[in-house]
Order: C-alpha cells, then structure tokens, then sequence
C-alpha cells in the first residue's frame, strides 16, 4: 500500500479535468471509510462547476476579517484561490449532532486522499469551510451545490491532477511510546 | 488498494500476540497521515502490556455512571472488556489546542486501520477514552503508559488477530452529489 507513503498535500493543479469514473471511484473509497456507530451519515458533494466552484472561493474571500485579507493583498498582490484552482473539490458534511462528525468526516478524507493517490491523482485537505460554512453568503452557495442545510462541513478534498511526482515519506515525526 | 474495502471493525480478537515490526508499521503508516498546518504532534501510545490494559479498562468502567454499568451488567453479565481483549491498543493524542485535533487523530487512526488490514491484521476503533481521558482514575494509568498529562485523546486503535476473514464492501451507503 504504497499510497500511504505517497499521498502529499498538492498546491498546484494541471488544467485538467478528473475523469468522472475516477472521481466516483474516490468518493466510493471515502464512503467506506468507518462512522461512529456506523453512521454513515455522511454526505459527499463534488463541485465541478466552474461558477460555483468560484462562488464559493469569493463567498470565502468575503467572509475573511478585512485585516486579514488585507495581509494575504499585501503578501500575493490578489485574492487567492483557496481550493487552488483544482478542477473538483469534494465537500464532506454531516449533521453536527451526530457522535463524532469531525473524525466521521476526516477519516473519509483521508480514504480518499488514498484512492486518488492511487489513480494518479493529487488532493489536498481543504480546511476553510469548517469554520466558516455558517456564514450566510457560504451557506447559499453550499446549498446551490446541494450540502443540506442542516449539514455542518467540516472538511474538503481539492483533486486534480498535478504535474509534479510525489516523494515517498515512510515516517514523520510524531511521537512514538510502546508500553510492555 | 484492497484494504479500502476490506477493513472492518473487528471486535473478537485471538489470544495471539502482534508481531513487533508489524506494530511498528501500522504506527509508522499513522504518522504519515496529514495534520493540519503539517504539525504532526500526535503521540501514539501502543499498550501491550496486559496489566496497563486491564488497569485501563477497568478504570473506564469505574467512570461510567452507576445506572449505565447496571444496564451493561444487566444485558452480559459482567464488566465488558472495552478494548475487545485485543493484544494491543494504539491510543492517539495531541495537545487540544492544536488547529484540527480531532480531525488530526482520526486520519492517524485510518491509516492504521489500513496498515494493519494489508499486514492480515484486524482493528476496531476504540472511542471510549475520547470523552473519559480526564477522569483522574484513567489519566492516572494513561500517565503510566506514557501518554503526556497535557494531551488529550482523540482516539485508539485495537489491533490483534481475528480468526474471520473479512467481506469486501466497495460502497456504502453515504449520500453522493454532483454538482457539475
């Protein structure tokens, strides 16, 4: 399973649409993933739209602190793309009262981090819409794309394909302790 | 990738130790699983040794409410084996005010769920520490396996043998939309 080691988070994507066969494949990987209780209340929604994929990059922009965007102009001289111009970006979501939908949610993310490695595409984990999916300009998007109302998000997954091979990483460095 | 399909919970485990490198594998695949802001400052605990894990799951029936323990006792008969009395139990942890904890841990977890499917192992995920890790009786023995006072668990992993194959499931049953 060498997609562990090769699974790296991408910045920079082809202009390159994902072959819709392959992009269900990686939602199906991401459904499979396990759920508190076996939940599976979890709902996968791949924007391909151009529009809305846009939309939802403004509605992002809009809701920052002007300070905030006021130091991301003067370090990039513009707005940036916060799903970096990848050609799909999978929103996953689940109502906040189930058990755990934070780790539900991640460990979807992750299987599908791991099947688009395998097909030779890139991804990376999307973080803005957790906190700010509420925000009444994000949430109108959200629902053009078809996240329910009723959904909290709480991660996204870019894909594409990049240009770039990815370099095998068998450990990092977090901490190890074996009790015996 | 097989093992996207394969991976199951398993909650009945052999009386048969885990392999040390095979341990160290699944712990390995774990740490190269994203965190947020690449912080990696997860520990991975593994817990061996049989009177840790008795003192551990012991330690979490103490902490359940009495009426709770009456319905458990009442439905088998005695204290439940939280853990599954699997050979090993692979806690996650992180420092709570890190950017993603929970979402951190649980895409460690996945990747060793993983792991330790292709290595013919078995695995469920364990929860019960996630909301007891700061009872003082269970902090005590979670100090004792060596996981840090100023961490809190998001997670752990039973790892062992089960002597059932497991069935393949490609799909389940979260909700897709496209949003083209």
């Amino acid at each position: 399973m060498e997609e562990l080691y090769l699974r790296r988070s991408v910045r920079a994507y082809l202009d390159k649409p994902v072959e819709r066969e392959k992009l269900i494949d990686v939602i199906k990987a991401g459904t499979c993933a396990p759920s508190a209780m076996n939940n599976n209340e979890r709902q996968f929604t791949a924007i391909v739209n151009k529009d809305v994929k846009a939309q939802l990059c403004k509605a992002v922009w809009d809701t920052l602190d002007k300070s905030f965007r006021d130091r991301i102009l003067g370090r990039t001289g513009g707005a940036p793309s916060f799903f970096y111009d990848a050609p799909v970006l999978i929103i996953v979501s689940t109502a906040p009262n189930s058990h755990c939908p934070a780790a539900d949610c991640a460990v979807a993310l992750e299987n599908m981090f791991l099947k688009a490695t395998e097909l030779g595409l890139a991804t990376c984990w999307i973080n803005q819409l957790v906190s700010t999916c509420d925000s009444p300009a994000i949430r109108e998007v959200l629902g053009k794309a078809g996240v329910p109302a009723s959904h909290k998000v709480y991660g996204a997954c870019a894909l594409g394909y990049s240009d770039t091979p990815s370099k095998k990483i068998t450990e990092k460095e977090n901490k190890i302790v074996i009790c015996d």
